[in-house]
């Protein structure tokens, strides 16, 4: 796959992660990008994001961004901060922008300062290897990610590219439900639209989705739109702006799935749909409480079409739900009713409990039209012994 | 130990639990006994709490409780209501009381009827079993529990002895944090003050704890206080009403720490304190946000002194929570100050990270008087295990 024009990418070993993985990652912009900003809801929110949230307000644009991972840089209080100006710093003299012109983001270990000897020694040969493949790049910012999350859509109509690179792994769940996600594209566009667009991109992928309904303290999404002279920047009346909108919603979806398939110790995929809910506010608490259940998501991972955990998850919002008009869908087939009335769980549906990697669930509640849905994952031994960290 | 006179209890099976373990349990009060009750905040509460709730407006006492494990009588309509009228019914006959001074309690699998004639034909040997003993009783209320919970209490100066028994295990979490609890005194009381003090109880308590953070369709505490002909009741003006409070929170809260101790595939407890908060709802989602943490509670089974996720959890709030006020102690051991000035984790909290079993967490918000407490296990693989259920 191509990927845009004018921008440049590179990943390499800066020694931060003890396992000797690259840990770095740079971009360039060879012209200013607009850059809309999402970040995690953390009141404890990490230096860079912290950082990063200021420097949209001040300037609408930029032309670097560094990376680091192994290291979250929360809980670092104002070293932690100037830590992270310093490593921008020396990123911007590396790619050759001006410092104010360069976005930062980090994602790690809690607790732990940046190591600026290793980061800053580094980060020359990272501007050495700028180049057109955001492989190298990918895999830098992962930490416990099993598999790179790229993702590209080509827009001939407006004569660009949409690259969407993120990773994810655990601390996930709706209301920033990432770590870090980066989306670039080779075509100007206007900063508030852009901003509103990825918003919403944000709301219906990575608020979408949980592995652990844990929200960390450094999720940050950057959409980079690099400016072109003579180029008229996309905008809301633009003709190309549902094809770049509708882009930006297909990248960022694609990565959350990947950001869940490839959840700590995930071995399947769960979609949840709640549907007849009578408001948004239900809707969303029926969905999340659902994904979030560990009993639910454990009978998914052991095959067991254990509707009764679904059932129970629904009640336990509190809200204001009805057994009587409540119906329960697992992988198409009915499974409970609202009327009481029991079956027998169907065969066909033991069966692909048992053997598929991907199932549904759907609520209907029965009580009006708000809908919504969630994406998560089972819940595995394996996710226990990666969090658990039998380190000596 | 003794238990309170006036009271006797049998356990026995009924062929209901396939295992072939007890799972129909029978109480009797000779007098008629106050009783106070608080049940699930679930909407879909199952049939036995939705017909206990009813009961306990209708009448103030009782004189029986029958109570079956395996089958939570949960998702059940029109046709669960009915069954477990019918159950009442038969073991009012066996007890030789009237149908309506019998309450009832149901736990296990969601979505099952009971099994009436299983059920109906052992009640007359559970009747016939009756005695002073509570050990057949507490075993026969079990689910995935691996040990009894009974705890007793003697007033010699009320004349009086107060006996707990629980069950626990899985679905457990704040807000009404437990699957069935029974106190039992013989001491007559009166009735609104029983119900505010059991009330009282189970939120220092069983709304403490938390396994899963699973809420079930069954939560059921009840509460027997024994009439005695010429003995007047405990109330609020009663010499004697502090020391029977002090009795049942003892009681309550002991239950509450063998549910934890007995979570599903739990090996280590975690007592968190939260201290400073500017208001108890801002204490109480700061202390419910870290006992609910699977990363947490992972790290806590690896013996991992990982305080980022704690202040990560702190965060996730998205509560007015300053991290330049808040101080984190594990173990007694000071692991982040506010200052963000890091300090290596001392070597013996590492090592008692490693080796010891139960832990604790005090979060400091430095913002103000308002504190809470929780008690909550480790997420281990045998959770994960317990609840995949790996039937063929």
């Amino acid at each position: 796959m191509t990927t845009p024009e004018l921008f440049q990418w590179s990943g390499v070993r800066s020694g931060v992660k003890s396992s000797g993985d690259p840990d770095l990652a740079l971009c360039r912009c060879e012209n200013p990008a607009t850059v809309a900003g999402v970040f995690t809801g953390n009141t404890f929110a990490a230096a860079p994001v912290r950082e990063a949230s200021k420097r949209l307000l001040e300037h609408s644009t930029f032309r670097g961004l560094v990376v680091n991972s192994g290291v979250a840089n929360a809980a670092t209080g104002q070293r932690g901060m100037e830590d992270n100006r310093r490593m921008i710093g020396k990123a911007a003299e590396c790619l050759g922008v001006d410092e104010t012109e360069v976005l930062s983001a980090s994602t790690g270990h809690i607790g732990e300062y940046l190591d600026l000897e290793r980061i800053g020694g580094s980060l020359p040969e990272a501007g050495d290897a700028l180049g057109p493949d955001v492989d190298d790049f990918s895999t830098a910012i992962t930490t416990t990610d099993t598999s790179r999350k790229i993702t590209h859509r080509e827009l001939p109509e407006l004569d660009a590219t949409v690259t969407g690179i993120a990773k994810g792994a655990g601390m996930i769940r709706p209301h920033m439900a990432t770590m870090l996600a980066f989306v670039f594209v080779d075509r100007p566009v206007e900063g508030a639209w852009w901003q509103r667009r990825l918003e919403d991109a944000v709301r219906n992928s990575f608020n979408r989705i949980t592995v652990d309904g844990e929200m960390s303290t450094n999720d940050t999404v950057l959409a980079f739109a690099a400016d072109r002279s003579g180029i008229d920047p996309v905008g809301p009346d633009h003709e190309g702006a549902d094809r770049l909108t509708g882009a930006l919603n297909d990248v960022t979806g694609e990565l959350a799935r990947m950001i869940v398939r490839d959840g700590e110790g995930a071995t399947r995929l769960l979609e949840v749909s709640v549907t007849g809910a009578p408001s948004d506010l239900i809707a969303n608490d029926v969905a999340d409480s659902i994904a979030g259940s560990n009993l639910l998501k454990a009978a998914l991972h052991g095959g067991d079409p254990n509707w009764g955990r679904i059932f129970s998850a629904v009640g336990a919002t509190e809200r204001d739900v009805n057994p009587e008009t409540t119906t329960i869908t697992m992988d198409g087939f009915t499974v409970y009713d609202g009327s009481g009335e029991l079956r027998e769980t169907p065969e066909e549906l033991e069966e692909r409990m048992a053997t598929e990697e991907e199932h549904t669930v759907t609520v209907d509640l029965g009580q009006g039209s708000a809908s919504t849905r969630r994406l998560t994952c089972d819940l595995t031994e394996e996710y226990v012994r990666i969090n658990s960290d039998y380190e000596p």
